[in-house]
């Protein structure tokens, strides 16, 4: 699997793996399991925008946030996995945390954001369980956080 | 274990498990590890309540969303295990979001509507480990989002 | 590993568990993981503060609830232990919620309340991934939940 190729498709690259903003690790190998960081839409240690979807916060914008996340969350499995990426065995879950306002109903369409372009660079490795919640407000102001769970061979 | 027996006595039978509202699968197996995604309280394919518990949805309805969304959660577990109940170990643990108001706090009133229906069902083997927390709101506009982890036989 | 003398050196004893608050178990092993329910910020079987942060609940007094329940986490992982810490391999992973208002930030510093208590008192064993987010509001009306995975010796 040459996912470096597939971001080359999609006009992206890998970028640094983020600093956790505060004290733990990026990332947990248990067994053959991957517990990544819930991961913000950080470009260069910054946020590429903040807010709430439902208010200032479009779905175009939360769905590319969401995506901008997931690359995040690859750069961390890169690292975990030393760039072998014949290692990954496949995506097992997300978890997509939406900053919204209690009207906001289209948190599956902001998930989609992360959940495409992880099908996208993966292909069949990249498909998920997965599960979208709304919060009222994600750290530092993020419209929204990915979280990921991979499986490694052994 | 026969489940189909045990819902049979509260009335219910599995449905057809739900497709996900978006793109990513019902459930992915990692190891003995089976991570059903997020399910929400759907009956054919629509929202059996929409709204939030403090406000339009009671405590007594929101316990009934749980189970529902419990209930799908089965229909695809029950279709990971190709219908095959003697390979469950046991749940492990469940997710449940409830779509609420700011003031409110009965969080585990409306969980529990999941997990008293788990046990009906699977006795010993639905015992689980559980985290219930408050949304502003939920996919769709639901009361509540439950996602299961089950172990099966290797 | 002596994790009581690290918490006397903190001024801390391991609390007796906490019951859940409802009809579920503290704790489930599923191979490795142990999967800890999530816990609030209870003391003597009593919240120690209510309240959101950016609200009635301040920075510090957050933290102070995130070690509370993260403590309350360790007493049910030293149950699921039978008191032998040397089975623990490590930390795997937490999720921190934190209630709150929608203009609030801070969620990793809150969050770090308890990854620091679990460093100070776990070492390197206490690293961990984490996801922290934001909720209108939690059981009971806590500040503050705290959920672990931990892995074990086979």
């Amino acid at each position: 699997m040459d996912i470096h190729q597939a971001l080359v498709r999609l006009g992206l690259k890998l970028p640094t793996p983020p600093k956790p903003v505060a004290v733990y690790v990026p990332s947990v190998r248990s067994g053959t399991l991957i517990f990544i960081s819930g991961q913000l839409p950080l470009v260069d240690g910054r946020l590429e925008l903040t807010g709430r979807l439902g208010e200032s916060v479009s779905l175009e914008e939360g769905k590319q946030a969401a995506r901008t996340a997931a690359l995040n969350g690859l750069a961390v499995l890169d690292a975990e996995l030393s760039g072998d990426w014949s290692k990954l065995v496949r995506l097992v879950r997300i978890g997509v945390y939406v900053a919204c306002m209690p009207t906001f109903r289209d948190h599956p369409q902001v998930a989609n954001g992360a959940s495409e372009f992880l099908g996208s660079v993966l292909g069949e490795a990249g498909r998920h369980a997965r599960a979208a919640v709304g919060c009222p407000s994600l750290p530092l102001g993020a419209p929204v956080e990915v979280e990921l769970l991979a499986e490694v061979a052994p």
